[in-house]
């Protein structure tokens, strides 16, 4: 059987035992000498966080703190962080994964007592993920949802079981919180089109969009999880497929797409496995509400405040981000990517999408 | 190949058509008598709803209301309900299936003119499902989002493709919202156990819980989508499976369960084909709180006074939930179901579940 990608997986998981086993042996060692266990943690405060023009989205700048066991008021925090790293450690070691919840309640049997709230348990694991350069999933931690469906011509394969994304069923291959895990084994695709909602996604497998466009379908339920981000990211380094977003025409479908783009600045420490800076916006725009005289609906004042913030988001610095922008307040109106059915069902497959992918 | 239920679907299907060309011939033979054409549509109003003891779940009682088409305030209505019925056979007859806000954005095209908002498109569909006995999803109509994760030995069918709910990835097979569409071709489980939070349910499946107790594990995602309520009501008499529900110990989790044991009121015209009375909640309970000493939350404002309406509900007019509400008021705490991995990540598959299934 053809493998697309390597096992990256194992590779993964051998250096985040490594950077566990390193932090260990330093704190041991640093015992040894009489000098008091400490590790350098970069900063993730907004001070730190920098759009990199050149990268297309947000990292985390050169700044960063010391956790030392030698400060009163970070030695709770610091032996935390050595529960959890060994917690981690299990994981790996047993090859489960763990929820962060799961985390948070099994500290509850630490000698180093428990967290405050999960919030608390959370800000370690991302003290964590930043300081040993590895994602959470790398070192057993999974996100509690799954991400989004796929349809389409991809095989995969989760342990000894082969999944063929056209055979799992119309609602399609549900990506796991533990993408990482999943082998890409053959791909017949040709690009990805992942889009807002559930009812578009429905639409799209039913009209057999993606047969007609070569793609696989992506329906990415509102935001994407990042299981979904990590799958897109994958999709499009391994496998080589441009991927577009097809969204509502408002400000809450552009940043939809936007986060997949140039990511988030609460993730700036990760993005670069999640990112996918040259993914295409091939949602409704304020031209397309006109162009396609869409059934709209007002924008509401939020959407408005939303929209002026976007303006100076440095991620929509870009000549067509500012036309459509502007262009939306000026209309004042915005609509959804299901309003196409005012000229039938299949509009969207047969003309709107058509004409964006050109 | 086996197939363990008849294919309903097209029975449905029939039915479903049947009944929109009776309201085609009524509303022409009227015409024909110069008569103005109208329909009887059950009240869904709350005096209209009542909760049937000996069914277990809410259901409509007899009330019902006229629209007619001689009513100048009803007219434009009754034009509506007759273009939706028109696109709900065009739906049938072509084997496609619209979400409801695809139906909302088709009405833009509607000679009678289009909705002034969804709600008032939904209550519509709501009309022709009570006035027709009909779910929507038997008209082609279907709802927006999935339903719930499956995992365990069951083979199902939609349309040419079979699928393994043990061979479709570690996220399982996805229940879609044509679930009537589906077949049950095989089917090793003994019993279903739905789960509130996908962290529960992805434990469950790395534990491999579905061997152990030879159950098919459903991921709920908090609460049930109507194609889940579905799913359950079709495990449970096509299948003979008892069902079984594992919540998190709060008032929202107690009625994730609830609604699926005895139905909500709002949905009372359809609850027959929804609700599964003999389902049995095996979540956290304000004894298990206390027996297992479990990591606890104090109690909200809002659990409390949801919790006080509870009390009244006529669903929770049981002894176990009059004890169980009134004993998490006094000790003013509630626990998540992920709460047990206080005791290491497997102790709710080798402890909790054994002793709550028996």
């Amino acid at each position: 059987m053809l493998t697309l990608t390597q096992r990256s997986e194992s590779r993964r998981v051998k250096r985040a035992e490594q950077k566990l086993r390193e932090f260990g042996a330093d704190v041991v060692e640093r015992i040894r000498r009489v000098e008091p266990p400490k590790l350098s943690v970069p900063s993730r405060s907004t001070s730190n966080i920098i759009y990199d023009e050149k990268s297309g989205f947000y990292t985390l700048g050169d700044k960063f703190g010391m956790r030392s066991a030698a400060n009163v008021r970070q030695v709770k925090k610091f032996a935390q962080m050595l529960c959890a790293a060994d917690f981690c450690k299990s994981l790996i070691t047993s090859e489960k994964f763990a929820t962060l919840r799961e985390m948070y309640y099994t500290a509850e049997g630490w000698e180093t007592g428990s967290f405050s709230d999960q919030a608390e348990s959370n800000a370690l694991v991302e003290d964590m993920e930043a300081a040993f350069g590895l994602k959470r999933e790398d070192m057993g931690l999974m996100p509690e949802e799954d991400g989004a469906a796929v349809y389409g011509e991809l095989v995969v394969r989760e342990g000894d079981v082969r999944i063929d994304a056209t055979k799992a069923g119309r609602a399609g291959y549900t990506i796991p919180p533990t993408i990482d895990d999943v082998e890409f084994l053959k791909c017949g695709a040709k690009r990805v089109l992942a889009v807002e909602t559930m009812g578009m996604y429905h639409r799209l497998v039913q009209e057999e969009a993606w047969k007609k466009f070569n793609a696989l379908i992506v329906g990415l339920k509102g935001q994407a999880a990042r299981a979904t981000r990590r799958f897109l990211k994958r999709a499009n380094e391994e496998l080589g497929l441009p991927v577009h977003i097809f969204t509502d025409g408002d400000p809450f479908g552009f940043h939809i797409a936007m986060v997949i783009i140039s990511g988030s600045a609460k993730l700036a420490y990760i993005n670069h496995e999640l990112a996918v800076p040259n993914a295409e916006f091939i949602g409704v725009t304020a031209s397309d509400i006109v162009e396609y005289d869409l059934p709209t609906d007002k924008l509401k004042e939020c959407d408005i405040a939303r929209l002026k913030q976007l303006q100076k988001d440095p991620r929509y610095n870009s000549e067509f981000w500012q036309t459509e922008i502007k262009k939306m307040l000026e209309i004042g109106k915005k609509a959804e990517q299901q309003a196409f059915s005012k000229y039938g069902l299949d509009y969207v497959v047969n003309e709107y999408l058509p004409s964006k992918l050109h």
